[in-house]
């Protein structure tokens, strides 16, 4: 995940009022690295750092980069943890997994997918297991994110390598101004709904996505977390479901990431497509290869809500 | 969740080699509570802490209760989150809600359920949802537990009230002991597999369980996370399948435990049994009053495991 983009807040539209604890936490007296955060307050995750390996403001966000006692190397963008090398060989990175995997997998032949944001490459990297792919495309604002993950996280940006890969690095609302019917898959991978990927949460963002795909095209984005912002999720599935015949919410296990998990937004345009069933299948043998974590099981009991979320997003 | 019992370590059988870090955390300079553990090393927890209600250490276990600036009274065992009030208002204790429901709707008439642990009185409240209860005997080592909660958890304690609960402070183990084809349902509800709890993930105990069920009986146990304890979780199942013809591993997501989730083990003495469908269901009207959590799309969910844990626990 990487922040996209940098607009002001769009006046007149309610804005989620989060304010971020500085990236002020590098090289506490205790050795460990504090992921507090107005976004979620009075909690907050801490890892334990062996050593910082890189630090760079970039243009668009405070970088961090370092290697902790039982995580690997850990990618922290303005304060935030956004992956780490455990997931990797661990347990699969079910984020980028997931992400990915209902997004092409509720699509029946995706040829040519965008990536917003992702710059990391993990999602690319999940993009080129699926052989219908001839175009993968990836957008991000910020260069830098690029360039240290395939200096610090090559496990995550070996996905940049294969040759239908194309990377541009640019704002995503000027990249998808002039697409129209370009695209069969759409994933938007970003950081949370302020700063640099505040208006990726807008429904005029929806409209630029719904209109740069094909006809049956699909979309997944990141959608927060149902314990932590539930509202912010209703008012989401609301843009979505306005610009969208279907959209849902989904969600998965990250143990890196506030209270444990996170949740995606999976829309299509053909009204009649049911997202929760995937309409193709790795071969059980290729899923052991492939996937750490994402199963066709896995991708139906995403949609599965608790009472309270199913409540609220009914 | 509470500590179940103090027998040392069965010589000659595998141990889990868990040493926690000491409750020293308490009152720290920058006002946050620090789950520092061995259990899961090289991460933590943290939630802001507003003031310390009450701290002891009883005969079994230290008991740190504190109120937090976000989630309400916390209730710590021995360093260890157990609980937080804010799960009981905004979400519904998705622990307490899953290793009650999941156990007794896989019973097609549960009249008679023991609860060993569980001494915050969470589980005893799921259970007496079900209008099949006669009696509920709760069974837990540690009196300052109840009575601590019944002081600072009044919502979790509401449990004790009903007038079918009876409740013993005693080791689980003896009070096993003599109980034979007894209960239709029983529920572990204990602390970590070290220390006071540690014989509870043991064969010898999944036998004594198996002894006091009546035929068709059913079991549910804190059965761990899947990220942190996968080894642990292997055994553990190995271990119920040798006593229980039927054994599955489910898990639910809880934010405020260590990485965002924990596990159960559900095990039936019938065959023939499916725990992974509920057979008895609340009715739309009576789930949407009695369960912030669970619902019966949820209690199959609860078993659809990442392809890494489906493997090792094949």
């Amino acid at each position: 995940m990487s922040g996209e983009i940098a607009h002001p807040t769009i006046k007149g539209e309610e804005s989620p009022s989060f304010r971020r604890t500085g990236p002020s936490l590098i090289k506490r007296p205790d050795g460990w690295f504090h992921e507090i955060s107005d976004l979620w307050p009075g909690q907050a995750m801490m890892l334990k750092v062996n050593q910082v390996l890189h630090h760079e403001k970039s243009q668009y966000q405070d970088i961090l980069i370092f290697e902790s006692s039982d995580y690997g190397t850990v990618l922290v963008l303005d304060n935030v943890i956004q992956c780490t090398e455990r997931d990797e060989f661990a347990w699969g990175n079910r984020y980028q997994e997931m992400i990915t995997h209902l997004a092409m997998n509720s699509h029946p032949n995706p040829k040519k997918v965008l990536i917003i944001g992702g710059g990391d490459g993990g999602v690319l990297r999940e993009v080129v297991k699926h052989n219908t792919v001839e175009e993968a495309i990836l957008c991000d604002i910020d260069e830098a994110v690029v360039r240290l993950s395939k200096k610090y996280l090559p496990g995550m940006a070996i996905g940049f390598q294969h040759p239908s890969v194309t990377t541009h690095v640019r704002d995503g609302f000027e990249f998808l101004a002039d697409k129209e019917g370009e695209f069969d898959v759409i994933i938007t991978d970003s950081s949370d709904p302020e700063g640099p990927a505040e208006l990726l949460f807008r429904k005029p963002y929806f409209e630029l996505l719904y209109r740069a795909l094909k006809d049956g095209g699909v979309i997944t984005t990141q959608a927060e977390n149902q314990w932590l912002h539930l509202p912010l999720i209703v008012s989401l599935k609301k843009a979505c479901k306005e610009v969208f015949p279907v959209a849902e919410y989904a969600y998965t296990t990250v143990p890196t990431y506030p209270s444990g998990q996170i949740g995606f937004m999976v829309c299509c345009k053909d009204a009649t497509r049911d997202v929760k069933k995937p309409l193709r299948f790795f071969s059980d043998e290729e899923e052991g290869k492939l996937c750490r974590y994402y199963n066709k099981e896995i991708h139906g009991a995403s949609f599965v809500l608790p009472n309270f979320a199913q409540t609220a997003l009914r």
